[in-house]
């Protein structure tokens, strides 16, 4: 008799897992020109191009920082936390092609985190200190989150769940943000010396906006994209859907949080003073997809709409929080990915389809959002306050009336637009 | 003997198919950064965050009205115009991840249609008015005509064909957007009493081009997406190629059409003023992709040529009989949508390379589009007509002037370059 | 005995081969976004439109060269150079759909090609005949260099190897736009009498950096896409990885040597003045890209970060150097496509990890960048020689003062934003 015609289901299950990888990636990737525009849109036009300069070095030097050092210590962490042997720790480096496009993914994960960090410290922060800072984020802040969760150390072993990273990448993320934001002191006359605080408008909201759907279209890599198998082979032997088994829920709560994140941010604006603000509706929008981040692969689309209505709402909120106590986060960095992948990681145990409401699930997301919070904070607080202590934080008072762009680049970003006209006038310099 | 191991092809094709349709279903979605860009280039720089919020809250709010409401509405229409029954009309809402996989590549698809309207009556519809419209698309108008057609209703029996929506979406789209601009009426400034028409320029070309270039970019999911299975199993139980058995015709023939419709807008302005037009050789490129949209997967490249270079060329010409009969249509979507839909699905039959011409065929597309767009226009009529009488389609002629980003927003989109100063001078405001 | 179900390897391989190659052809094809951006925004405002327009209207005329005329070329050039017929040159036009999606990648590279011209002779080439000449590059230019190399001629039979076209795209687009630079001659106050040059700054940083990252996006596909078949079926009738058993190794490569381009570039800026330059730190990146497309499958990371440094270091040189001799390279395209290109393929013997170091390999390549670059440089000069005599290659000198927008299209790009006022003041006109 004729055999049939082989094809072994590992075989299958590498090479399309790998496409798939491979697209998720690339996805990830792209939130970088996301992050670009957002960021330098809510800048004043005199420090545009030391935004955009930070956002292509924290990919520039992060990736690389990450990739030799950063993917290390993850496994080192998790080996340490859960009394493992340290060998293999810089197994990744030699990892082979198949390794290396999976360590890949990761790495597009880390510079996410990195990059939240750099709009909440514009048009302030030295350009040399923030890189600093961003290899500190890739080589260690971001891979000890990582090796403590997702690469199996004690919050795993206790049951932590963070799907997507709600916690670990935005949160983290986040909390890097909101400290370096404290560190470094709030932008010259963004608030008075009573207290109260001055709107410094972004010079293009255009920007904001298409960074925020930039960022949306990524988000579908970064989310459906951790459903990162789409096949496996079973015990049996045969070819099985892995991850793609769930991975159209994550899609499509993918997809309506961004409606509810929007909704409930535009809401706020409504019923304060009728109008709807166009940056927090964006905000909202990416609010929501934060919050999905923790629960996507489990919540039920209604779970979904409410947890997203919730990080809607809070972002407007807590922004405002922060401006009454001091602190300038000029991209609302806390507000829409702190807060609100802290909101995603708690709200885990509440809208789980595939289990009872637990209190010892909740619990454990406690401890695990309280252990990387602390994480992301004093880690911050330490290489922040030893750049500020070295006089590296910030940019002299001149060189920020200046603006960034002439002191530390001595470029005019608008040549020909005159951005310059509005320095002299009034309170925006 | 030993077996060989096991790999279902029924596995095989749901996994990969499902690869296909989240990419396509990314890109598609994408096309809504490239609608935010196309429009808000086209608008004065006074009205810009007004058409950034339309757009961002168009998914917001439509999404979910569309998975809410409009998907069960497109099942029971389908059932209504055959004579099936009404059971299961809502059971997408539980469809489980594959269900919602290729629900969410539907949504994405409805939320084109409903993006269009928005720059037809930009920078004078009010925004709750026009996300009240947004609702009703994406619960009501474009699920009818899924319902219709794709959905298997009568139109569907009838053998109507449509393959990527040039109707069923753009025409559809267009035809909303027409008529919604009609019973919204002209901007201040944009006819004279004498009915001689004045160009109000957009505010920013570059992102009109970056909109155009993200939409043909997305467009590539919207078109070789919609040939939507990569594997079938057929009757023998074999693995086999579905729809990716014509794919690549529907590739070469996206990429191709963007060269005729570019060209043939171009030549126009060309011939007449021996001048090409960037903003319409860019609107014919997109005209271009409207008109392959019926035609994609079974035209030959030279009967694809010939039609999108059509497109391309009635894009001018539309535009201009647009503006003798005083209708405002800010962003040219009915040349670029509307008539180059409509010249998509009546030239089905012209170039069919799988069947010769057919009178009978060329009747149902006939009978096709005069439902669809009757449908679309009674509908749109309907629903802007009751928001006029309420008074919710329009903003005040005080407001209008300002702007509507001061109006109904509250802020002023480029703070630091002084779009102001050119509203108090001359016909621009 | 109940036989396996049937799952035929060949219709594996085709089906997934065909998604991998619709996402490569995709991101390659967005490229032209990327490229869009980059340009716009490096020239005044004054010339945007109708860098866009050309931009358009590169992939929309040259897409169709390229699909009804270079395609043959190609295989015409492959067949003349070995001695084998020129049966089936024009096979190409009716290659059926798996054909034809495949050679619908093919088409995006060469507009890759084409593209980078359009960035030398920005800000004063007419566009009739910039049009011409991107024929001339769809139909002749780059089918020949893809005809003696990838298709199969005598390049490819010496061993030249190049696997992402560092040389056969980058190198040969970067000739080509030298060339046509110099034939064009610099734009009016670009140099000074004395040899002296004057920068004419962009009007738009972000532009530019948004075209970097859309770039660097669609530069995956280009690179890791170029690993083109995910399987194959091995000569025991089996399914086995293709390209994919080193596509991970690609992707690795691409993505690490974005940072030690924009490295290499933003320090040459720091050590010789103190400042890091936005522009050429993302022009850094993106010879990072040219630079590893030669090498990417055989490098390791090491070697891959070494060439990358080096890109991004030569990119200021080089330019300077063009300053120098006279040369006004609007975009820098020659630095960032040109030497990176040849940097690229002359590294592949010193890299190439799959064999030791070879000075017959050696010898091959640099026989393959002479070639190539004398056909470019040749052809090039050929064509936009000819254009010149017939007053067909640049504007007049009233219309590059007055602005190639208005000289050539009759409109204005930013008709809110003042940029004429600034074209009276100085040396920018």
């Amino acid at each position: 008799m004729t055999l049939p015609l082989q094809a072994d289901p590992e075989v299958i299950a590498e090479g399309v897992n790998l496409v798939w990888v491979f697209v998720a990636t690339f996805l990830v990737f792209f939130m970088h020109a996301g992050f670009g525009m957002l960021e330098s849109g809510q800048v004043r036009s005199k420090n545009v191009a030391n935004q955009l300069t930070k956002n292509v070095l924290t990919w520039g030097i992060g990736v690389v920082a990450y990739f030799v050092v950063g993917a290390g210590v993850s496994v080192a962490i998790a080996a340490l936390t859960t009394g493992s042997g340290l060998s293999g720790v810089f197994a990744h480096l030699d990892a082979g092609s198949t390794g290396w496009a999976n360590l890949l993914f990761g790495a597009a994960f880390s510079m996410v985190a990195a990059s939240i960090v750099s709009g909440a410290v514009a048009e302030r922060a030295q350009l040399g200190g923030y890189l600093v800072f961003t290899v500190f984020v890739g080589a260690l802040i971001y891979p000890v989150a990582t090796g403590l969760t997702w690469g199996g150390g004690f919050l795993s072993q206790l049951g932590f769940a963070d799907f997507a990273g709600g916690a670990i990448v935005h949160m983290v993320g986040g909390i890097c943000g909101l400290v370096a934001a404290y560190v470094v002191g709030p932008r010259i006359g963004r608030f008075d010396d009573d207290g109260s605080s001055n709107v410094i408008p972004g010079h293009s909201l255009p920007y904001a906006v298409l960074g925020t759907l930039i960022l949306a279209f990524g988000w579908y890599g970064f989310n459906v994209g951790t459903a990162v198998s789409v096949f496996q082979v079973n015990e049996a032997g045969e070819l099985a859907l892995a991850d793609y088994a769930y991975a159209g829920r994550v899609a499509i709560n993918t997809a309506l949080v961004m409606g509810a994140g929007s909704i409930g941010a535009a809401l706020v604006g409504y019923v304060r003073g009728g109008k709807v603000d166009p940056l927090m509706t964006a905000n909202g929008l990416l609010a929501g997809l934060v919050s999905v981040c923790s629960i996507a692969a489990v919540a039920s689309w209604r779970g979904t709409l409410v947890v997203g209505l919730i990080a809607g709402i809070q972002v407007v909120l807590v922004f405002d929080l922060l401006e009454r106590v001091g602190i300038d986060d000029v991209c609302a960095v806390f507000p829409v990915h702190g807060s609100a992948g802290l909101l995603s990681a708690l709200a885990y145990p509440f809208v789980n389809t595939t289990s009872a409401f637990s209190v010892t699930q909740l619990g454990i997301q406690v401890v695990g959002v309280v252990v990387l919070a602390a994480w992301a904070a004093g880690a911050t607080l330490a290489v922040y306050g030893v750049l500020k202590l070295l006089g590296r934080a910030r940019v002299d008072r001149e060189e920020e009336l200046e603006g960034l762009d002439a002191s530390e680049h001595g470029i005019e970003t608008y040549p020909e637009f005159g951005g310059s006209v509005v320095d002299e006038s009034g309170p925006r310099g």
